[in-house]
């Protein structure tokens, strides 16, 4: 797919992914989010909590893509280094954000019974110089952009809230458009020549394909994808036809098994 | 984490995750798996069908890390170009696999009716040259080894079949062995600088905090990793005495929500 629109890449940082413990479950609220603004994610990478790494990929990523995201890390314990290490990969000071402290002091006295602002806590309202914070209802502790790179929480619930308070001040590019049909009983191996004359027809778009499995058999979807709506529903149209060729043809997604 | 373990590194290959179409189901299977077979996951990428990117990946990953598996894209359409790209990557030639291309012919004339071993299907027994197949129960096509790039389905029962076929070749180190405790209404903020301390006396284990949110309020879980039993038990012990000091403390998950 060719299109000027903004790109995305995502940074998953967290040993606990790594590992197994966790399933990651931002990755593909972000994708669909960031493709309905237009800023589509190009790239996503899951690294550990080690300095180095996560210093190189944020550098890397950084100039590669428009926007970078990262989503974990930014904890008060001792493996929540994704701000310290986003200082570093800019060459900036990491201090106290002074608006942050204070809210942050504000919140945890007005709590029944207070809650102690300690050092851990305190390295929550530590942010990148230049950094400007994303305050989210979900959470005391501020995510924060730092140029194009915008740090959020791990725990996607407080991811969730931080993103949509970003949102409005990422500027997107056309959205990009899907269009899905799919067929039982009809196999990629049957479709693979037909489906190449319809990419090639369409080298604006991009198109998927994709089998699935079900107890009773299986098929094939068939997905069209660009910012350019006619010719994403016509690319779909001649899909929806080339699988008609070889068994019972549907518009969308098949159903869930 | 230090240690003279193997490393493994995971490319996931494909447009329909980075849309947010698929949700992959492939990163914690495997992170799972090598871990205990002691050549833990360090870092994990999704990327898209694009044949740079993917070239570059390969040969960016297969220099620093000892394994490099791969999943997603070597199906018979025209976004499943990874056994090309790996092929590419390698600079050698992509050519039929005779011995794979004979399997898959008896497979597909066996079959009532027959099916027809077309072009498109030929392409899943073409291989980069000097690749070594992996065959599973799961499908015809074959996965294949290439040098230490190890390349599957992206299909996760598919995958499974050929990761298991695959394991018993690869030389592990010492599983990475796992203890974890929790506490309800226990917070990072309250154990942070306790935690740090542990961790600072069993540097050889990684120590990660994770919090967790339940209807009913929330707390935290604390994981010791490594590869001795007695360290990783001792300083478990040492996780869970400090969770005590703040709440009633046990062993094990939180139960699930």
């Amino acid at each position: 797919m060719t299109n000027d629109n903004p790109t995305a890449c995502l940074l998953i940082i967290g040993n606990e992914v790594l590992s197994g413990r966790t399933r990651d479950a931002n990755l593909q609220f972000l994708a669909t989010r960031l493709g309905e603004i237009g800023i589509p994610l190009r790239e996503a990478r899951v690294i550990p909590d080690v300095p180095e790494t996560i210093i190189a990929a944020v550098n890397e990523c950084r100039a590669r893509f428009t926007h970078v995201f990262t989503t974990g890390g930014i904890g008060p314990t001792h493996d929540d280094i994704t701000s310290e290490c986003v200082a570093r990969a800019f060459g900036v000071a990491w201090e106290v954000h002074e608006p942050s402290r204070v809210a942050m002091a504000a919140e945890y006295a007005r709590r029944d019974p207070p809650i102690e602002f300690n050092a851990a806590r305190l390295r929550m309202a530590t942010l990148p110089k230049g950094a400007v914070p994303i305050v989210s209802s979900e959470t005391m502790a501020p995510g924060f952009s730092m140029e194009n790179v915008h740090v959020m929480a791990g725990v996607p619930r407080i991811m969730r809230a931080m993103f949509e308070a970003l949102a409005p001040t990422l500027k997107g590019g056309a959205p990009i458009l899907s269009h899905t049909v799919h067929a039982d009983y009809v196999y990629e191996g049957q479709i693979a020549a037909g489906l190449s004359a319809i990419q090639a027809k369409y080298p604006a778009l991009d198109l998927g394909s994709y089998p699935y499995y079900r107890g009773k058999g299986g098929g094939v979807a068939l997905v069209a994808k660009g910012t350019d709506l006619a010719a994403v529903d016509q690319a779909a149209a001649e899909c929806l036809a080339l699988l008609a060729g070889f068994g019972a043809a549907h518009e969308g997604e098949p159903a869930p098994e």
